[in-house]
């Protein structure tokens, strides 16, 4: 009997992959496409399958040789409906779409749907950083901050797919920052891309100067790029703004550790490739709170696979239990 | 074939319970003793075991017709180890104490333990207010806040066995109240009957003037009871503390709703026992930050067991999928 292959569809507003693997995560064939993400709902579902078939033709795979096929999608995700509810990195609106539905009509191999994030943890668990880590989380620090949970070896979706969802968590009540969700005090907001222009703006009101010549009107140019070039210039705006993130991760960090008590936390996503000593930051204001509370110590350390996380965390997705 | 009973104990500082039970959760026989809290740790094992032994025999059940034994302790406990790591409710330390094994070799039917927040949850998820509610949290909100997670149908535990503790998890960050941990700002300080004395003294010393005759130096004296009865005589700082405790509570369950994703929050001890709209404003402030951002709403619900739930929940834990 030859070993049954997976194959993971990672489905992003940027770019669209496909890719082919072995059990062991090693890679067969991979494609990836740029030009799909002013499709049409029912569009997008056949260029999807389409990629597959090629994909699948060019190594001359059936596919009954495939676990299954598993998309990880940047978006909010019906799990168990297997519906896009909304994402907000694609012109088109979803609204509900039974996509997985309809692309399993254009395929015969099982298609499980899930939201990128939980591919991503389960990319990290299966073949990444959090290899043998049974129970760990790995958390993205980007435009937004959210976070995929392996709980007991599987992926923790709670009742209609939403868990993970630690950016909306509020860890500053008296905040006078506003998420785009409408709360104030989010961690997403006040650690994330995301709320920098925000806290930029605040940080001008109260009087600090930037030396990197950025207004107030101009705010949303302060990305995680323009932060690392004015830490390293030494605005005090910027330091401030760095500093500040670095902590309220180490909170959200702690909370979720109190709340579901990880073996491993996994940190990836855009702002975790900034230098002078951010990593450092987070991983110090996590151990002023845990003090010597604890006999086991939890890890907290960058993802192993980079940005490949998302597209081999998909191929695994028909190999988490949960589905069975 | 005859059904298999299930045999749980509550072992609390201030009683020591053993119950048989049918199946359904339907009361065989009970025992309860309220000498035992002083005893070496030893000693109560014996305790523990003549306790069963009797309630066994008044019955004429053989420990082999019992599904399994469980036992449901208030302290830190190291599950897949059986230990009892330390206790605040007894007088004895426990110190990694074997407990698990040094019952286990005085009984026949395998034990189970675990701590009492995790038994409550899952005897209100098996026989109380979360009947067929896979993934829901039951939250006591005492003296300390804990919370026992059920996640897809199986007590989620984490690694070393300290999931649920948001009473620790961080929700006001430049908060003066410091927790007994060491941190400042934990869920358990402002809102459970903990940091009561602490808020209450806090309030006298901002200049808030108490009707109810307590001073700074008897503030210990602040409880759920002084706290309600304050709320009832229009107290200025018992309203102020009434009403900050139900807008953290109501933080900790918005917090745990996007971390988990539960159908259901379960709320349950003394402080839940408050009148005067304490369990509504709870709702509101969870409410006010969900605004219309979901499609299925999370319900909050008072406990179905009441006290019962800690003996029911120890008795079913053998039940628990993750033990076998």
């Amino acid at each position: 009997m030859t070993e049954k292959l997976l194959c993971g569809v990672d489905l992003g507003g940027t770019k669209l992959s496909v890719g082919l693997f072995h059990p062991d995560g090693k890679s067969v064939a991979e494609l990836k496409v740029t030009d799909h993400s002013h499709l049409e709902n029912d569009e997008l579902v056949s260029k999807v399958a389409i990629l597959v078939h090629e994909l699948l033709e060019s190594q001359k795979i059936h596919q009954e040789s495939l676990t299954g096929i598993g998309v990880g999608m940047a978006g909010h995700i019906n799990f168990d409906k297997g519906l896009i509810i909304t994402s907000s990195n694609f012109p088109k609106p979803f609204d509900n779409y039974p996509f997985r539905d309809r692309l399993q009509d254009k395929l015969k191999a099982p298609v499980t749907l899930d939201n990128d994030t939980n591919a991503q943890a389960f990319g990290e668990f299966l073949f990444g950083a959090g290899m043998g880590k049974k129970d760990m989380a790995f958390i993205t620090v980007s435009t937004g901050v959210g976070a995929g949970i392996i709980s007991d070896g599987r992926i923790l979706r709670g009742y209609t797919g939403f868990a993970g969802e630690i950016g909306h968590t509020i860890v500053d009540p008296v905040s006078e920052i506003r998420c785009t969700c409408g709360n104030y005090g989010c961690l997403m907001a006040l650690s994330g891309g995301l709320g920098l222009p925000l806290r930029y703006r605040q940080c001008l009101k109260q009087g600090m100067v930037s030396s990197i010549g950025i207004s107030a009107d101009n705010a949303n140019k302060v990305d995680g790029i323009v932060l690392e070039q004015g830490v390293e210039a030494g605005d005090e705006i910027c330091v401030r703004l760095f500093e500040e993130s670095a902590v309220f991760i180490g909170i959200g960090i702690y909370n979720l550790y109190q709340s579901i008590n990880p073996q491993t936390v996994i940190l990836g996503g855009g702002l975790m490739n900034m230098g002078f000593g951010f990593m450092d930051r987070i991983r110090n204001k996590f151990d002023s709170f845990l003090q010597n509370m604890v006999q086991d110590k939890m890890e907290i350390i960058h993802a192993g696979l980079g940005n490949r996380s998302g597209l081999l965390g998909a191929a695994a997705l028909p190999l988490d239990e949960r589905n069975h």
